[in-house]
């Protein structure tokens, strides 16, 4: 007999969400927060009516996959050009800040008991606090409409050279548990990755221009940029160990100079987004916080790499923005948005446990520091950013 | 590590289903044949490229409820009340011609080698025959701007009938093996069913009226409506045994007078079915069929049973079409309409075989039958369903 239960479980993510994103919205929060909080709520923290599943997982990577596309279609490429040393600048200080005070931290907390690997997994609680994850910061800034303005755009450039960077110090540390693994290899491989993203940007923007001029506004354009957006996550992960949400992000930047065709990718693939996928990985995000049996040094610890967390974010990537000429309060502001870890640092985390860098006590402060950065960015993101023009413009974009 | 494999299989799932349902249209046959023939390509029969997973599975079970939802949703409430003594004679006669001729089949074909669940063997060969599963006519009536009509009307009230006998009979035969199960008691909870259901409904419609007065167009009460379709989809399973497409079905029917609102709904139910769910539904009944090993004797078989197939659904439902006295034009096409089988004589199929009523062997004629009832119907529908008013009104509702 087959088990209905997920019909259910799918009808209560989409209810609790709408509803404590509807609470949230009250209370001046953005509606993501309320999602979020519905899935620690309906998790095994607090109600334990919903377990992650296979089917969850997969449902959620769809739906973090369709929020990366959306932000690579949103791009403004003129933009990004112009920012894009300032990006580099944000996320090359923002992360090597965060490496640093990780391994620090993990060093005075934890002293050497004769372990081989005493240094690199303190250098792996590093790797796991360079992990920037925007996806919740660009629902934040989309909501607050400014998604598409400087900081905006900053902020994205920032996220997306922080990913690379991420994926190469990931690989590099986890490279040296393994002789095998030679860094050169894994440095060559994102080299052919971008190699890859210009033949196949060249290739497919002409071909979806073809199409689009034939048939604009038939939903096979749309059909065909999510089949596209869905091939580059699964290439860049299969082929190119790089997080599948960058490939969408990247297919997604391929596809954002369609003019007309991009306004109907994109409102398509909001209303899919929003429906039933993007409720689904926010809450499952909270859903994965299993906050029980943590002991009080732990809780500690996890007090500790929470404000080690926040706080080299935003002096790594504000020191980084105002550089580069910011002003204070835009520096303020993409320190802020680059704080959010999300399931980046949780995939990261995994990948440790993997190879043996993280153990697994130290998954309780990983996953409360990964649930609290992504609370706190948006709350703090609403509270400091100015906002000079009112109510959000593009308000129709949220995803709850 | 993850797997992202499943990225890749909905993307070649989307494009083929497009590609496919593309070219069916070329040949002026419904997308949807495309569509089923993209999975039979796909699947283990030809390519062997995609397997069936539990991720398929329960995202194509999704995809069939919300296109039965949407049945319902589109339901012209005036229209069935007026065609409701007709569907269910339509109905009654169109269920006991293939439960007799599916019977008297097996017992021609297979004899009594003193197995004591015989008789009741060759009676569940007739329940499997009893399914109509009008997913595909649906969808073709769509395509073709003739859902709404008399003759869909009809057909969309027989085939829910139908369901219900359907369940009815599955639910008596398999309960005649366990003596435990009461036959009353069965019937006590199809009863309850429909207790709930007017219930429900009066409650539900009138919370959805108060709630889309005061935000009508608000991508909340599209929310809410999914939200609904599914836990109606999984009560009606789960606490009744009653197939949960038909619990959507009825959903959609109690939201179907909200007017605006209900247009505002089914828009964005239209594309989130069009744009990921119903293609994949599609394509896995495709997937589903495994079409090696079969001898040549159980090919003779399934040739009669599928001629069998077509047959008494096409004289017992258009026999009960013309009692009801509907042109023999109609007659036809509401017969033709009634023969796709779907996943419905799968699924019973297969609890039949876990109540040992079904041998294993038996399972490629079965599914043979299905898909080619199912690939037939709109095919059948399309060449004799006259089309006085030229190409379909409604094309965009199809949902490839």
């Amino acid at each position: 007999m087959q088990s209905y239960e997920f019909l259910l479980i799918i009808a209560v993510i989409l209810l609790s969400t709408k509803v404590f994103g509807l609470i949230s919205e009250r209370v001046h929060m953005p509606q993501v927060v309320g999602a979020l909080l519905a899935g620690v709520v309906l998790g095994p923290s607090v109600l334990g009516l919903v377990q992650e599943t296979d089917f969850l997982l997969k449902t959620s990577e769809i739906g973090v996959i369709i929020l990366m596309f959306m932000a690579g279609l949103d791009t403004d490429l003129e933009e990004l050009k112009k920012t894009g040393v300032a990006s580099f600048v944000i996320a090359l200080i923002g992360v090597v800040v965060p490496l640093a005070a990780g391994t620090v931290l993990y060093l005075g907390f934890f002293p050497n008991a004769g372990d081989p690997l005493h240094l690199l997994k303190a250098l792996f609680i590093g790797v796991v606090l360079t992990a920037t994850s925007v996806s919740i910061t660009v629902e934040t800034l989309r909501e607050m409409g400014k998604l598409k303005g400087k900081v905006g755009t900053a902020i994205l450039g920032a996220a997306i050279i922080d990913d690379i960077m991420g994926i190469i110090v990931l690989t590099l540390v986890s490279g040296m548990t393994d002789p095998n693994v030679n860094p050169l290899s894994v440095i060559a491989r994102i080299v052919a990755f971008f190699v890859l993203l210009v033949v196949v940007g060249l290739v497919m923007y002409r071909l979806f221009r073809a199409i689009t001029r034939e048939w604009s506004n038939h939903r096979r354009v749309a059909i065909y940029a999510l089949s596209f957006c869905l091939i580059m996550a699964f290439v860049a992960e299969h082929y190119f160990g790089i997080a599948d949400i960058t490939g969408a992000y990247f297919a997604g930047l391929i596809l954002c100079n369609l003019m007309e065709a991009r306004e109907y990718i994109n409102k398509k693939m909001n209303i899919v987004s929003y429906m039933i996928f993007s409720p689904i990985f926010f809450a499952s995000i909270g859903i994965k916080t299993e906050l029980h049996g943590m002991t009080a040094n732990l809780l500690w610890f996890s007090l500790v790499l929470l404000v080690v967390a926040i706080l080299t974010k935003i002096i790594g990537c504000g020191l980084g923005a105002k550089l580069m000429k910011f002003s204070w309060t835009d520096s303020l502001s993409i320190g802020l948005g680059m704080v959010s870890r999300g399931e980046v640092a949780l995939i990261v985390a995994q990948k440790g446990a993997q190879a043996g860098l993280v153990d697994s006590h130290l998954f309780p402060p990983i996953v409360l520091m990964v649930i609290v950065t992504t609370l706190i960015t948006p709350i703090l993101l609403k509270l400091f950013m100015k906002d000079p023009e009112g109510p959000a413009p593009e308000i129709r974009h949220n995803h709850i």
